[in-house]
């Protein structure tokens, strides 16, 4: 596909670089953009240069935040002796959003991915050890992806926090709220027969 | 969803702005950005206001182009005795990729669409009049979609170059190349049986 004018070559090959759009896609939302107003494109990419000038990540948990710890780890309204461990900024959110947690969290940066060339070094568990060491904390929430690097992740910091006097759990897994039965995946059902509870009324 | 930035919240009211994006997704991409040299997302920045800066439309035919004049239109290689009346600048680019078409373009910003309040006074279909009575041009080509808009427009046209001594011809609509003829819908099939035409071996 030639393309007519080097301007709307290069914003196609720039947008194209995000994932999940390809070249027609970043076509696409390159002519809408020039339908639109020319201060609206403005503030666009204004926004863009502005979130990587000024964006900062909290010293404590390495969750995004605009100053140099977060309103999480700086709240007093927060319980400071439990701490969540997730992999992104992401998980931080979907974790809030639920309204159930009112403790601190500690952002990964990922998980342990032998395939992806990330080890233990390239994220931030070394920090969460330093953390647990000199902090009263008293409980560990692991809160990763149920996928074979998420479990290779905790078991990997549940080993690291051994020496630790800290207790280490993780999130609940088993069939999914409001889900038909007889869709769930074997693994997951099985888990939550060998997992089951007793009953609270 | 609470974001814990207002950097990184308005990088995302931004980008959910644009068709298809929803602020999930939106997230999704800022955070992708975030994670990229800072470098990467300033050329992603400025590629867009440069586009929006400097981009123009061809004079002639309103195609997008870097100057004055496009260069199909600048060219001495296309026939410009015919011009294919296109909606948009994608379906330029669609027609040049077929290489079979060497003739010029004219290119109407839309179709007519009274839902969206889009009349013939809101495209280049005067220009077209008066560019088919000023310049020496034998044919006009109607490229437009195959729909109840695309058609409307084709008819608006053809009656307003009623006068102009010039060949309006369409596209031809039938089954698609490789298409299986049992998957083929039911009017395209029809048409494409009123519109036989003899076989050449």
């Amino acid at each position: 596909m030639e393309i007519p004018s080097v301007y709307l070559e290069r914003a196609v090959t720039q947008m194209a670089q995000l994932p999940g759009i390809g070249r027609k896609t970043a076509m696409r939302l390159v002519l809408h953009l020039l339908r639109r107003e020319r201060s609206d494109v403005e503030a666009l990419a204004d926004s863009l240069r502005e979130l990587v000038a000024n964006v900062h990540y909290c010293r404590i948990c390495h969750n995004i935040c605009d100053g140099d710890v977060c309103s999480i780890c700086s709240s007093k309204q927060r319980d400071h002796a439990i701490v969540c461990v997730v992999e992104s900024v992401q998980d931080v959110m979907a974790v809030e959003s639920t309204q159930q947690y009112s403790g601190v969290y500690h952002v990964l940066g990922g998980v342990i991915s032998p395939m992806d060339g990330i080890g233990p070094q390239d994220l931030e568990i070394q920090s969460l050890v330093e953390r647990v060491q000199t902090e009263p904390v008293q409980e560990v929430i692991l809160a990763l992806s149920p996928t074979m690097e998420g479990d290779t992740t905790c078991f990997y910091i549940y080993r690291k926090l051994a020496d630790a006097d800290v207790k280490v759990t993780t999130i609940a897994r088993g069939v999914a709220q409001n889900e038909q039965l007889h869709y769930t995946d074997e693994a997951t059902l099985g888990r939550s027969i060998v997992d089951r509870r007793p009953f609270k009324a």
